[in-house]
C-alpha cells in the first residue's frame, strides 16, 4: 500500500458484521446485498458517519467515474447500485464527479472526446435511479472553477512530489498534468467546493463509496483534510468486480470479451459467459459430482454474489454446485437470466434518460432536498 | 537559460532599432519612451505580430502579475505602463491575468488573502488608464474553469515532470501545486481560452509584453503551443528595473527602502532617493568633477532613462553628469521630481477607482471594442 502524505501508518478497516447490522438499525432497511455480502468489505471511519449521524450530524456522499469507454460494464455499476442504495437509506446529497479531465489526461483521447464520453456515462449513470432532487452531477472540464480550483490549490499545497510519487508512482517521464489530478480528484471530499449545496459550511462529512483501487487517493486527501480545516472524509470500499476470465484477468474495454457490457445483447451475455466466464467446476462430470465446484475462483458464483437478489437462492447455489450437485451450465444459466433481466432493465432505463434530464442533474444549483 | 520543452534551442532576439522604427511607420505613433531607449530590449517573433497586424490578421496582447504584496513599487508598473502604449498604439484587446492562484501556492498567503491583494492590484493596474472597452482583467481563482481549464489541461499534457524540473528547477520537496501552475500562466497565450472574447477562433495572435525573467513560462508555451493547435505567442521583454541599491540589490517587500512604491509620500521619495540610491558619482567633489560619474550604475540615472519623458533632457543629463559638470545632488533632485509627480499622478487615478470599476473590467463578458 502506498505511504501516506504525513507518513502516519493508517490501514482501511475490516466492515465488520455488527457494523452493517448497526447501517440497518439505523436505516430502518434491509442492508444492500453488497454489504451483506461483504463487496463493500473495507472502511475508513464510516462507524464514525454513523456516530455523528445518529448525533443529528450530516454527511453527503460522493462518487465518481473516469469516463473512459462509451460503455459500462456491470463492474462500472457496482459503486453506483451501491451509492443509490446509501442515498435512498440516508436520504443525503450526493455529488458524482466525471472526471473527463483525468481520462484526456491518462488516455490518448481529446478534451472534446472525453467531454462526450462524460456524458453518455451520465445517461448510464443517471438510469440507476438517482433522486435528482438530492444529486448534483459534474464534469471536471466543466465544473472545475472558483471555489473548487480553491480547494485544489489548497489541496496541492499539502502534498510534495515526492509525497506524490510515493503515493501514484509518477516518474520523470510522466507529464505535470497527471502530476496536477490528484487534487481534482480529492477536491469534492471538502463541502465548499460545492458552494450551490453547502454555501461556505465546513462542518459537514463526506462519505466516499467507490472500489478499493482508489484508495491511495483519498489517503491522500485524508492526510491533507485537518491541515486545511476540514474533516477526513470517510471510506466505504469494494472489491473488485472480476473479468470473466477470472480474478487473475483485467476487464478491458480492448477485449470485449472480458466483461458484460450494459448495451450486450441477450445473446452477447449468453455467449460470453457459457464461453468465457471461467469456471470453478470440475473438468469431468464425474470428477464434479465427487469433489463440487470450486468456489473461490469460480465467476458465474462470483457474478451472483454481486447481482442476485435472494439471499437463501445464493446460498443454496453454492451448496449445491459447491457440493457437485449442481453443474456449472445450470449455475451460468441462471446467471445468465439474473444478467440478461439487470441489463435489460439498464437499457430501458438509459432509454428514457434525455439529454434535458443530463442537463437537469448537471445544473449548478441547490438541491431541493437536502438532508432529510 | 533553461531547456526548452522538446530540446529546441531557441533564443530571443534583440530588439533592434530598425524595429522600433517600423512600429512608429505602422503606427503612426511616436514609440515609447521603453522601447526607443531599451527597456523592452529583447522579443521572440514581435516583427511576425508586425507582418500579420500589416496583413490585417489580428493579435491580442497578454500580461498579469503575481498579486504578492498591496503595493506596487514602480517596477511593477513598467510592463502595465507598455501595454497600455501598445493596446493604445495598435487598438487590440487586451487580456490581463492577476495569478492570485500562484502566489498562494509559491508564498505563505491563504486563498483569501491572494484574492484580496489581487483585488487591491487591480485598481493599481485599473488606474494605469487601460480601455475598459478593449480590456478583461481576471484573477485565476475565479476565472480559472471552462475553456481555460481544459487548455490547461491540452499544456499539461506536452510537458513532462523532467522538462518541468528542467525549467523551473522544481524538486522533490516542492509541492504539486507549483509543478501545476505553468499551465496556468500558459493558457492565457491561447485565444480559446477566452470565448467571450474570441468564441473558437483559433487563428488569433497573442502578444505578451513581460519582464525578461518570465521568459521560462513562454518558451514552455511556444514549445507547445504548434502541438495543440495554436500559433506562439509572440513576446516582448523588458530589462529588470533595479533596486535603489543598484543592480546587484534586489526590490523586495521586507525592505521597504529597497524600492518606491506607488504610495510613498513625497518625503518617503525624497528620503529614499536622497539616503539610498546608489549614485555612480564620484567620491569626493574634486574627483566627480574631475573623472564624472560612472552612468552604468548609477541608480538615479536609470531610473531616469525609465521614467523621465524628454529625450533631450535626458540625453543632457547623462552628458553634464557623465562629465561630472552635474552633481549627483541635481540628479536626484530632479529624479526626486520626476517620481513624486509620477506617483502623485498615479495615487489620483487609483483613489477614483471603484470597486464597481473592478468588477466591471473583470466581468465576464464581449468587449465593445476589439480589432479597431
Amino acid at each position: 500500500m502506498a505511504a501516506a502524505v504525513d507518513g502516519e501508518e493508517e490501514k482501511e478497516q475490516k466492515l465488520e458484521e455488527t457494523l452493517v447490522q448497526r447501517v440497518e438499525r439505523i436505516t430502518g432497511k434491509r442492508a444492500h446485498p453488497f454489504l451483506r455480502r461483504g463487496v463493500f468489505f473495507a472502511h475508513r471511519e464510516f462507524d464514525k458517519i454513523l456516530d455523528s449521524y445518529e448525533n443529528g450530524d450530516k454527511f453527503y456522499l460522493y462518487t465518481g467515474r473516469g469516463p473512459s469507454s462509451e460503455a459500462l460494464h456491470l463492474g462500472h455499476l457496482v459503486p453506483f447500485l451501491f451509492t443509490k442504495y446509501l442515498q435512498d437509506a440516508f436520504k443525503v446529497p450526493l455529488v458524482i464527479q466525471l472526471t473527463d479531465d483525468e481520462k484526456c489526461i491518462w488516455k490518448n483521447i481529446s478534451v472534446e472526446e472525453s467531454r462526450r464520453l462524460a456524458r453518455e456515462n451520465a445517461k448510464d449513470i443517471i438510469a440507476c435511479g438517482f433522486d435528482i432532487t438530492r444529486t448534483f452531477i459534474f464534469c471536471d472540464f466543466d465544473y472545475v472553477g472558483g471555489n473548487f480550483y480553491q480547494n485544489m490549490v489548497r489541496i496541492a499545497k499539502c502534498v510534495t512530489l515526492n509525497q506524490a510519487r510515493g503515493i501514484f508512482g509518477f516518474t520523470g517521464e510522466d507529464h505535470i498534468g497527471k502530476v496536477s489530478f490528484p487534487p481534482v480528484q480529492a477536491a469534492p471530499s471538502f463541502p465548499t467546493s460545492f458552494p450551490h449545496l453547502f454555501g461556505e459550511k465546513r462542518d459537514i462529512h463526506c462519505l466516499i463509496p467507490c472500489a478499493i483501487d482508489q484508495d491511495p487517493y483519498f489517503r491522500m486527501t485524508r492526510d491533507v483534510a485537518p491541515r486545511i480545516g476540514f474533516h477526513k472524509p470517510a471510506l466505504i470500499e469494494s472489491l473488485f468486480f472480476p473479468a470473466l476470465q477470472g480474478e487473475s484477468g483485467k476487464m478491458s474495454a480492448s477485449d470485449p470479451n472480458s466483461a458484460i457490457y450494459v448495451t450486450d445483447s441477450l445473446k452477447d451475455i449468453k455467449n460470453k459467459i457459457n464461453k468465457y466466464a471461467f469456471s470453478g467446476g470440475g473438468a469431468t462430470i464425474e470428477e464434479h459430482r465427487k469433489n463440487g465446484a470450486n468456489l473461490e475462483v469460480d465467476v458465474p458464483v462470483k457474478y451472483l454474489t454481486f447481482f442476485l437478489e435472494g439471499d437463501e437462492e445464493l446460498a443454496q447455489i453454492k451448496q449445491e454446485y459447491g457440493t457437485g450437485r449442481m453443474l456449472t451450465g445450470e449455475v451460468k444459466g441462471r446467471l445468465i437470466e439474473v444478467l440478461s433481466g439487470m441489463v435489460d432493465r439498464h437499457k430501458k432505463a438509459r432509454a428514457a434518460v434525455t439529454d434535458e434530464m443530463v442537463d437537469a442533474f448537471m445544473a449548478v444549483r441547490p438541491l431541493p432536498q437536502m438532508f432529510s
